[in-house]
């Protein structure tokens, strides 16, 4: 059974965690059949750190795990911290395949993702 | 002449905000027939700032600009720091039609791009 765990970087302003729930939660209702589980986790700041996350998906009985960074930009937390925490959790459970996906910001779609947004724009005068 | 401004928050680390130039520099090539003159713009840290930004787009010949806050939560920065900024350059320009659009983070696609980047995961195995 094939778990998606949603991390974002976790911030002291508890409403934008709360963002990152809720955003996990819609992903939930619209790709339940692909991901049948769905997590959001954080690499800091708010519950729960990633490697708990991972332990959620697995006590919900996960086989492997997809770890999609929501970052924008390449920073160290994407190409260092995430990949190492990640990485002490796979040696811990070496039966599940955790796999690392491209952070957010390198998505393809963005480009498209920007011009639709663009066009929702109300004037400000 | 319709303008999009793409607006990040600004890192001290210089490869981020360059990475933001580059998705700038992306869609220019993209969208360059419903937008003649894009720009990437900040908040801080890093140049032009938003004033400068607009500014820059009314001198390329813009009559209107759509301001895209490139931001994944609706922190203050989203809802108060960059409207009260583009607000103060709408004042400056009041011959120039100046829109905020919703921020990265509110986009209906954002549900579809996590679902394609989950399943460009390589195993960490």
């Amino acid at each position: 059974m094939h778990a998606l765990l949603l991390i974002a970087h976790g911030s002291r302003r508890q409403k934008s965690n709360d963002e990152v729930r809720a955003l996990a939660n819609r992903l939930k209702t619209h790709s339940s059949v692909q991901y049948p589980i769905i997590h959001a986790g954080f690499l800091e700041l708010a519950d729960p750190l990633i490697p708990a996350g991972i332990q959620q998906c697995i006590q919900d009985g996960a086989t492997s795990i997809t770890v999609l960074p929501y970052f924008l930009n390449s920073g160290r937390h994407v190409v260092e911290d995430i990949p190492d925490i990640v990485s002490n959790s796979q040696k811990a459970y070496p039966d599940i395949d955790i796999r690392i996906s491209s952070h957010l910001g390198a998505s393809d779609v963005m480009i498209d993702l920007i011009i639709g947004l663009a066009s929702s724009s109300t004037s400000n005068r």
